[in-house]
């Protein structure tokens, strides 16, 4: 396996205990000095590092002697919690566009492999107190987002974040939340079993390390995250100054397609949307306009970082899945988790992320291996 | 005063009668032949127009021989409706837009110069079979649209048209109803009182001339003279394939500004508007939006007949409004009828027209002289 070295991994989760997510002058230090030297700075050999306030050189430094890497990294795999970094095949390639404010590493709770999960995914997200109208067009459209094999990812919050993650499970479908605190600690507390259910069907990722506590400037900042992970991000509901608002517009400076569902002008909720719809985001009212918008596998961008061989990039036990499909005709979910010595939980987790690489097929109850022939067109119309 | 002489009047009365609204053949005939040679070719003079089929012919003749222009005159009189024609001062320059389809000549029943309000004046149309949130929607626009000195255009029809032109009357504000029929015969009849009253203190306009029925076809072409008058066309609430679509999109031809208001997603009735939204036109919300967009009277194209000085074009009641505004301060509207010698009905319908026009302004229940040092930037925004 390429990627970070343990070193550099260590240094990085305890970069993660002690620099802010998303702070571009750290960002900057670590890209001038490397995660290791870093730390090193950080934890008080040499001068302070270069423009920086005694106040906030006093900050970093009392939380520098509280970080334990070891522990957090401990208390992760305890916790089925991996910590993974730029340069791991895992790593998200597109999250390289946040520059300098590119997330140190990341948390993640899981089974799918992030990168692969991220490629084919779009945001939905919204106001916390939405309305009934809020609540099922985003349980629809994470449904319907699903069933045709995009990734539903989300912020994990009460409200339509809650409903589009609820749609996306509903439908046995694939989604992702990014949470602003510790990924072993879900919050909020009133959804923790959904995001418990989320880590089991799905992913559940975070820049900050095990037991550390949202804030309001964590949860902007989160939002970054997810309009940077995702081809594109739909805002369902929003008031004037809403927080999903600054998805809307990192997406928007990110270069990623931004979607707003309107709703009645009478409704305060929908007027932070029809602010959207009247600037550079696209009115879409249903998961076709969506896909139709940010686009099928085959034309996604070529990846930066090398060749890019899907299947030499699957899990063990993803290609075991894959291998487990009969080469002609349907085979149901049942089967085929036994087939590949797994469950039908873990198998359809799997299944989303062959799907996503184009190398399966479902049909109603069944699956089956993508027809080469006519692939690229049936990739995102291939539900019954 | 100058406009067509009363040979050409006589000729336009009779062609309303024979030809189509909206016929482009009809409309080149015209520009070719002039309307005296084209009732004269028409009525049987010399050989059938060239490229006709012979089943046409005969029913323009059949047409012809039926046609009674001084008798409709004299119904168009009786009933307080006069005609006006390309020419004439009171014609809207911006229908030559709609080029060999631009009406042969308009049935007016109203005080208000149609010149005047027209160059004031949007668009708000929408389904009939309405719902509630449209009825609501469409009124509060008509309200406010008429309370920021807009001239509220609209069909006359039940749902959308309807509530539309209340919003506007109830706001004792300008509105104009334009229909598919003979507009001494309000369609449809559960609009009898509302048209009237449209008829006191607005226009009611259409291109059929006295006792003229609508038909399907001629709904359609009525579309197109909406768009054509406005600044801009709002589509409140529409089905896919509804008929205020067909408004939005001549409206579009025409280089007018297209605009919607967004519903639910979950409403068959925005489905058409969202499709609209989905293309061109601009999502608004309010007035101040549609205010925004469509701009103010400065901004208009300057005239195409010659040098335009509103003072000149006034009717002479009108004037006397004018005149008896003192110089400086508010007046109320009942002060005001009384010193220019009219009703308060008249009166107001005569300041909307002065207004549209930039010369007063309304304070509340009061109105004023505009005060000419900062017009331009108040003739939009001047109400509490």
């Amino acid at each position: 396996m390429t990627g970070a070295g343990e070193d550099e991994r260590l240094a990085r989760a305890w970069l993660t205990r002690v620099i802010e997510p998303g702070d571009q002058t750290g960002g900057r230090w670590l890209r001038e000095l490397g995660p290791v030297a870093l730390t090193r700075r950080l934890g008080g050999e040499g001068d302070p590092l270069p423009g920086v306030r005694p106040a906030r050189w006093a900050g970093l430094r009392s939380r520098a002697t509280h970080a334990r890497p070891e522990e957090d990294l401990a208390t992760a795999h305890a916790a089925g919690v991996r910590f993974i970094c730029p340069g791991d095949l895992e790593w998200p390639a597109q999250l390289d566009d946040l520059g300098d404010a590119r997330p140190i590493g990341l948390w993640v709770r899981g089974t799918p492999s992030l990168r692969m999960w991220a490629l084919r995914s779009v945001a939905v997200v919204g106001a916390r107190a939405c309305t009934e109208y809020g609540a099922h067009t985003a349980a629809v459209l994470g449904a319907e987002l699903a069933e045709r094999g995009w990734v539903v990812v989300s912020g994990g919050a009460y409200g339509v974040d809650g409903a589009a993650h609820r749609g996306a499970l509903g439908a046995r479908g694939a989604t992702i939340a990014v949470l602003a605190c510790g990924v072993d600690r879900p919050y909020p507390r009133g959804h923790h079993e959904l995001i418990n259910r989320i880590a089991e069907q799905g992913l559940v990722i975070g820049e900050l390390p095990p037991g550390d506590h949202p804030t309001p400037s964590r949860f902007v900042l989160r939002n970054r995250l997810i309009a940077a992970l995702t081809r594109g991000t739909v805002v369902v509901e929003a008031a004037h100054r809403s927080g999903a608002l600054s998805t809307a517009r990192s997406a928007q400076r990110l270069g990623r397609h931004t979607m707003g569902v309107p709703g009645p002008v009478t409704s305060a909720l929908s007027a932070g949307v029809h602010e959207l719809l009247r600037g550079e985001a696209v009115l879409v009212t249903d998961a076709a306009e969506i896909g139709e918008l940010v686009g099928d596998m085959g034309e996604l961008a070529p990846p930066r970082h090398g060749a890019f061989r899907p299947r030499d990039l699957l899990a063990p036990a993803t290609a075991a899945v894959l291998a487990a499909l009969p080469a002609r005709g349907v085979t149901t979910l049942p089967d085929l988790a036994r087939s590949a010595g797994t469950s039908p939980d873990d198998a359809v987790a799997r299944l989303y992320e062959l799907r996503s690489l184009g190398f399966v097929e479902r049909h109603g109850d069944g699956w089956q291996l993508t027809r080469q022939k006519d692939h690229s067109s049936k990739s995102s119309h291939d539900d019954p």
